[in-house]
């Protein structure tokens, strides 16, 4: 199984060097780490959120197609989306890592430098870093912390039925990246040697690979004065995120499809493959996009001035349900795995 | 596999529900939750921790003899012991699980069952639930954050040689409790029916099962002001829990023998099946117990105000390294796993 996968040829045993001195290792390049599994912090007011993410092997990500080094850099993305999104600021984070026996010393340093460039980029202190052994290949758990400003936090408007629903990206593009590589990696099975047709796909590739997050968006925003009622992460499909801020604040929504900024690449893959653009952009995942809410009142600025947000819906009574209102103006409801209705 | 394990005879399909439906319905017998995915706090100053920690089936646990009710309450404990080692009182938790088609809703009703008891226990406010699916049985991750108050930041003295070592319980007992456990689980495969034999066993069984963690000892502690400048918790064995604290503080350490309150029911069970309880005390694992550093100057107040806490020894320089003082006044030194000293 191993021949094929994104880890690395070289091997020591982590045993030969001991847990402990590799995660000094892995520590000693950070010149922002705390001290291993030590995670405390001065408290200086405001307000916190913490995010908290599992990944598992083999439903959130495979080894075949995900390089370990960018499934770090991932992991961590996906961990700091739902505080931005809530617009605090990433301040710690903690790692924990099962590995089976097939992992090693240098699979866990591809893994850390992953997950260090993000760090890096988003400014971030390790609160904690940890390795156990597992039965079952491996597994990513990250939790962050975040921190807002007092102010912030009492300027915030309450989230009501007219507010626009608006989001940061394609959505769609990296279900569709997800697809490419699924197609290779059919196409090459046991076919040692060949070199998967990954040209011409780069952005919808880059979008699953290494999503990036824009830390300046919500700056730009508050710098705007523009606070956003409402935040959410896009990771499990816009549909589902929409579906949580209305389950959140008890109301409905009505997103229109055409005004869904749905990338060519996204499109013509979807042609190729012969699936729905649409049913990606809505519930493909792995999007690690933003979606904001922001007061109707807000509209000029935030057309004006936030190139980067998307408006593509709006807030709605409860009683309307979440809808997809199509270009014809038919509305159709929003479905969503793990929502029943 | 599933016909002896200790998951719900009972199998309704978590899609039947669908996931946010089942979320929902954990939550609202919780009347000390937040909301969904939410995790947003105010903050009063003072310092902040956070503790995360990952569970992984087959390795940290087995549901042949873990019932799930019981590990649900242990995975909370399991979280908040770092918590309350560095001196904070809990608030808010997080819960991620993955699951394998084995599991139903039944099953994450009893494992969240008992991890909502260990939550009113120690009154924390859940601050996320989420559930996904798994290739591989049973993955348990939960990050918990705690608070404490500015003054105790300030008093903590520096830690320092000759500061005393205290331990909140008997270390190795949880440990015994495991291996009834699996003598049990060998001695009854296949045979369906049969109860295994467990009387006689209680306390180190309940070590290992669903080990309490005692919430008001930090609070004695500092009613009795008595500050402890370090903590660690005893989760990886006694031996480990020294090595952090010692490699934190750039100290070594000696650690009496005849000081480690060994349970009687672990001597006798460590006789009964030739298992050494030294080895067992020092390196057992799952002990769930709290290391505190004391001054040494607080020794009389110690001695006189805090009968749940046993001095087992003292730091030292760090040139002595981390060592085990044999009732002759032999120092050894403590081995701990992953660590290649």
């Amino acid at each position: 199984m191993a021949s094929k996968e994104n880890i690395h040829p070289q091997r020591t045993p982590i045993e030969k060097i001991g847990k402990s001195k590799l995660i000094e290792r892995l520590l000693s390049g950070q010149d922002n780490s705390l001290c291993d599994n030590v995670s405390s912090y001065q408290n200086t007011g405001g307000s916190l959120f913490t995010s908290h993410t599992l990944l598992l092997e083999g439903t959130d990500f495979n080894l075949v197609y995900n390089p370990i080094k960018h499934l770090g850099y991932k992991a961590v993305i996906t961990s700091l989306g739902p505080i931005y999104a809530s617009l605090h600021t990433p301040v710690a984070i903690s790692v924990r890592v099962g590995l089976s026996a097939r992992f090693f010393t240098e699979d866990v340093e591809e893994l850390w430098e992953g997950m260090s460039a993000a760090m890096r980029e988003h400014n971030i202190e390790v609160s904690g870093v940890d390795l156990q052994p597992s039965l079952t290949g491996l597994t990513i758990s990250v939790s962050t912390l975040g921190k807002q400003q007092k102010e912030l936090f009492v300027q915030r408007k309450k989230v009501v039925s007219g507010d626009l629903i608006c989001i940061s990206g394609s959505p769609g593009a990296a279900f569709m990246g997800l697809q490419v590589l699924e197609r290779e990696k059919r196409a090459f099975e046991g076919k040692d040697g060949l070199q998967p047709k990954l040209e011409g796909y780069k952005f919808i590739l880059k979008r699953y690979l290494s999503p990036e997050l824009d830390k300046t968006l919500h700056e730009t925003l508050l710098n705007n004065e523009i606070i956003p009622s409402e935040g959410e992460f896009i990771a499990k499909g816009l549909s589902d995120a929409v579906k949580r801020v209305c389950h959140r604040n008890g109301l409905g929504a009505q997103i229109y499809l055409d005004k869904i900024p749905i990338a060519s690449q996204t499109f013509n893959m979807a042609d190729e493959l012969g699936i729905d653009a649409t049913t990606a952009a809505l519930n493909g995942g792995d999007d690690m996009l933003l979606l904001y809410v922001i007061p109707l009142s807000d509209y000029e600025k935030l057309s004006k001035e936030l190139p980067a947000l998307d408006i593509i819906g709006h807030l709605t009574s409860a009683g309307s349900g979440t809808m997809l209102v199509t270009p014809d103006g038919t509305p159709i409801p929003l479905k969503a795995q793990g929502w029943s209705d």
